[in-house]
């Protein structure tokens, strides 16, 4: 046998293995329902996570909200994109500056407030097939938001809504809700190289 | 002074504080240029982050490539969207099914390099604001594109363009290469507990 041939059959050996393990575990997956899933972690890509799964759902015409509750006064290409393009989208935006901005605990906590009744309009709704509360996290860590009324309505939430929340932190209790939780953890930012966020990359 | 009003003015001085630090450091990156990043990690969201990128660019109407190195022949609901909605992204998969099903390696490495040609054209023509390759990462640790002529074109690249690289591993090279590098991390998956993948959301 040549060495190529060699390669090729040794190659296939070790793929047909992997097919058996992927094709396994795929069968065995066969709940049927929305999923929760939380993107945490001090790194680069969690709201934009979120945001591609908005792409991914409009893909299939699915009904998509999406509720943001922290951001600075800065728009964002996300937001610039779906408020264009996007007119079946409800997208809510706190918009009250980032807090280190207003540096008013009361007018947050009531920002907060007015934000959580539109996403707990989309966490009853079944026409809703993704719900994507973003920088959720900071409303529970700050405490603007009581934290066992915001798992309530994320647990009692329509079966075949799947729902995504992002944000730094988010505790064990956010932790054990999640059917899939990914931590983004920074190894290198741009910014530490002196680099300034880009347009239409960072924002 | 009230409990509140103390509350409030420590809220204030811790605000004040960070506020400092976040405008610091906000002054002090000022290079002006593409960014290049790297995501990679064992965790869900990769992808999608990117396509939340291509979203963001598409909020600027900005010119946008996309090459995607390996798929399975199932649709993906960012591949829907991007073909029905977005005809002014250059989109290309190189869709020759996932590597443990076609279990053909020459076959495999003709299709990535057929792939890497088209990427190869979006990296040399500062046109595009953001090319994003996804999975490229596989290409290399299976050795089915040369790491030095990828590197080469990735740094060779127009100054303004920006380019996200995806895909578990990548190696040490990649990572010194890319400006800005998070680690999805698994902490849990849905899939682990029995859940199928959602239409939708995860694909």
């Amino acid at each position: 046998m040549t060495d190529d041939g060699k390669k090729q059959l040794s190659h296939q050996k070790k793929m047909e293995k992997l097919k058996d393990s992927v094709d396994a575990s795929i069968a065995s997956a066969d709940i049927e329902r929305g999923v929760s899933i939380l993107l945490t972690g001090n790194g680069k890509g969690k709201s934009s996570s979120a945001f591609g799964m908005v792409m991914r759902a409009l893909g299939y015409d699915y009904k998509v909200g999406v509720v943001q509750f922290i951001k600075g006064e800065q728009l964002s290409g996300e937001e610039l994109y779906v408020r264009d393009h996007c007119p079946a989208v409800r997208f809510y935006q706190m918009g009250t500056g980032f807090t280190w901005d207003t540096q008013d605990r009361s007018g947050d906590i009531a920002a907060a407030q007015r934000t959580w009744a539109v996403a707990l309009e989309l966490l009853v709704d079944p026409s809703y097939h993704l719900v994507v509360l973003d920088e959720l996290t900071y409303m529970l860590s700050f405490k603007y938001l009581d934290q066992e009324t915001v798992l309530a309505a994320l647990r009692d939430r329509p079966e075949n809504q799947s729902v995504v929340v992002t944000g730094r932190g988010g505790g064990s209790e956010l932790v054990s809700w999640a059917d899939t939780v990914s931590e983004v953890k920074e190894i290198k930012h741009a910014y530490n190289a002196g680099i300034k966020a880009r347009l239409g990359v960072d924002f």
